[in-house]
């Protein structure tokens, strides 16, 4: 499962090509997407359910009131055309208030409630309504999927150290980060890859190299996991400083694996750092989590961003 | 795939920290719970569907019951707002017993079941009933994703024998427990991985040492398991007695990882003993699945625990 | 992933123990499931969602009408019991007509249909009625997750050739037997493991040891795949005869573990063949799968069963 | 997880057999699929959920629609039979439009809907309503998990350059193609594995050859990847001319394996070319990604087919 294994040559290949782009670019997003987009491609690459899946929670709530309000508009057109005349116990004589009695109508179609009240009279008005009322069942059954697929979709919810320190470890120095799991659900054999990316003035392309830990993998994120590449001499960032990083145009590449234990799923977490966010000469205040009463222990999550300046 | 390798030393990190907290803690509870609280998050970390999946049954049930009556009762006074001459059919001149029959309209509205002999009149009330059909399906959908994803999350029910024995293996002693499935479905390609955690008088930290054992992986989880730690010269904890392991504080943390034959999915099983729980010189008793009429081995899982005292 | 390594030590451990029956078992059904019950657990171990997702179409259409049965029987007591007055629109004046129209009508709500010509009338029937639309919906929550647990669980339809043949191979003989893919679905990466179970006359224990596969991974089960183990002096069964074998109870135990491609899901099927299946001195007819007009391979894949016999 | 691992023996049986088809054979199909069409089983192989998550948009809508018409077009049969005076609010008198009423009012059962205006009399005509809302109940659970398992299954969505080139590479040659991902989702850790199959004209089977590739696996597949496998002298194709592959009825067989990091599943790709469809002296177009504003990499996905002459 040696999935970010250093020996083997084929995994320093990122798939970002070796291009130097001139200007500084950002490969991974501070959200740890993929800072890529494709084009070229016609409209039936589009995903919708990707995009039902992945969208936020405020889009995904509008989309559905949109739809709801778009498909019972479109079926009350359909009735209004057809007739009111067409629908029983429709008592309204006004045509705005006979439309809006259908739109009604429709809503209590599409959602199979069928109060009755208002039912429809002959084969247009039952086509139509029998018509929609499959087309609710099937919407329906979409939004279980869509909203069982939201809430079952593998997540990593990690925190990152706000921060990339310079620190001293052991006897020469080290570049670490924290990170800390968000959630409540536990995440085992977590495994942590550190690549670097940044341009190299001989050959005017971009190097990815990957970088060496002190540690590639625990058992339990359940406290929080400090990764450390160690700056000796076998690491290619060996005697580079803040500056010249930042004037290469690095940038760290973080990808964390681990296993979601609620459901058995192995869950993927990016972040990046950018060669700014470096602070030399710091090192990470210890988290002190504690045994409480009942003998469990405590830990503040945001802690993790804290440090301290070091001489 | 070798995730309990003894080898590796990455393996041997546990997540958990070195620190010695001076007084007697529990890594993992006694159902396998990470024994971790991570505080410090807002709001927004908390993830319902995880709770939704995990809490007890009852607690569910709970949930649903008092959320439809909730749900019911937030739009009963809706409705009583805009009014009950806006409701068809709605007999009653008292206006508790009105309320009480907008509160079963509610029912009727929410479960999409529309009777009708009570229906919406004019705008305000239709659209309050379109909106709570359209919610009343959306938390249906909901909880079929939450009901099927508790009945699909993977699980390997294991049971552990109630003690650790010191028994006689080979020409020494060896640290044993026994395992078994408790439920019907088949659990193949198990493997085991035993780690002892204990405070280290010389650095006052605490250690975490995996155990080598006599197997690490069998391909069927059938009939039961007897997990061996050989005290030989290798083990950490030759030598050592069971008051001594107390005094340190000493945990056996137990990882077991599995194959649920049904879903194809790979389960995990957590359990830890604490150096209470340990038996000296005693011996588990042999099990005796039996051949029956048809061929079938019976086992008597809860035998598992039984164990017999040795000079 | 080498998970039927033939050179790990633990990877031979089956986990059925080294018991000696001493009269004849199977351990593992024509079928392919292990032939083990596990008593001695409370009814909280059953588990009803593994039956529901394993048992047979037949069973699972019994179950669903005999609980609608069931539970509209219920409820048409309670119904009754409130008394008929409390309903709307219920003409009938016998009792038995009036229960069977309870009985409808629950029918009608636990299903939320809600026809509407029979109602609720007053607090004790509408509550009763607003419980079970509730569960009702439920219910149905729970069919679909059944229902979608049982489709896309994942699945390796394999048909084994109904014997174990001692065939000529190479300038010796080999054990062989064919499989073949039963459904349309393509299996890929399969891998597979032999393991025979015999009584050791010596130890008066039963022996479990792995036979090596002349090839024991194809990237497509396309076709058919002939599985061999060459019957070579490394071979424990080497100068055994199918007479010998009978007498020491001998049984095969087949696993075959691939990935189900329209699901990427990996699959196992396991089989057994008892010493009796073998048949000496035969070869299996070849296969001829032929190419058509549209330049598809055609296969009958009922042909993996036919051998001839040879001197 | 060295699945397409160049070393293993057992890696290069691909599945097919070596039988020469004495006519050109093509082994995948252009999409992908595998060629084969296994016969001879019963109908009690087909598996329906595997047509219904599998077939396409078209047919499925076909399928719902015409099944929605024939469960009504029966249901209404039947309560025709039963009797139209067993309905109430039937007030048609002309039998076909009391049948186009019972065909609605089964329409209005199905879907649970239930307006009311037509309503069961008596117990023939209530138990058939009763059975079809039960019947509609499970149909549109069937329909719930066909929805969901189409939109979850495992996609890897590829693009491959239309032609396979012979291209200058290092100080030889090299075949050469490109892929790249269609749709908006990342794919990470992605492996490839390239089988030649070939008529062998000494033996007169077929040889299935694994090809070394330049480099098997990336991290990423964001932009695009051209995946190149040597011609030098210890490749099989050393010295090959296009026409002497066509000759040969070569086919190059291309198995992709990566993750879609959506939803945390391994998907797997293939894709195959003829020796028709060989481009000899001709080299790819160097793809151009551009930084836009905002630092996104923009990639015009279809710019992989295009490629240039070269002397």
């Amino acid at each position: 499962m040696a999935i970010f294994n250093n020996k083997n040559k084929d995994e320093r290949e990122l798939g970002f090509g070796t291009k130097n782009y001139n200007k500084p670019v950002r490969f991974l997003n501070a959200n740890g997407q993929i800072n890529v987009h494709r084009a070229g491609l016609g409209i039936g690459n589009v995903d919708i359910y990707h995009w039902l899946i992945t969208t936020s929670k405020t889009s995904l709530i509008l989309v559905i009131i949109l739809g709801y309000i778009l498909i019972n508009f479109v079926f009350a057109c359909v009735y209004f055309l057809i007739g009111s005349q067409f629908f029983g116990g429709l008592d309204a004589q006004e045509p705005f208030q006979q439309f809006m009695n259908l739109f009604f109508f429709s809503a209590q179609t599409i959602t199979t409630l069928g109060y009755g009240h208002i039912y429809p009279i002959g084969n247009a008005a039952s086509i139509a309504a029998a018509v929609e009322s499959l087309l609710g069942l099937l919407s329906f059954a979409l939004a279980t999927g869509v909203l069982y697929g939201r809430f079952s979709r593998p997540k990593a919810h990690l925190l990152y150290s706000k921060n990339l320190l310079i620190s001293p470890y052991k006897n020469g120095k080290g570049i670490m980060f924290r990170i800390a799991n968000r959630k409540q659900y536990e995440l085992i054999e977590s495994e942590a890859s550190v690549t670097i990316t940044l341009n190299n003035p001989e050959t005017k392309r971009r190097d990815f190299l990957n970088l060496k830990l002190e540690i590639t993998r625990i058992n339990f994120l359940s406290l929080s996991w400090t990764i450390v590449h160690p700056l000796d001499e076998e690491s290619p960032l060996f005697g580079l400083t803040k500056k010249e990083l930042e004037e290469r145009d690095a940038e760290f590449i973080i990808l964390i694996k681990a296993i979601n234990d609620t459901y058995s799923q192995t869950v993927y977490s990016r972040n990046s750092y950018k060669a700014e966010e470096i602070v030399e000469n710091a090192k990470f205040k210890p988290l002190t989590p504690e045994a409480d009463k009942r003998g469990r222990l405590r830990l503040t999550v945001t802690d993790i961003h804290h440090y301290d300046a070091v001489n």
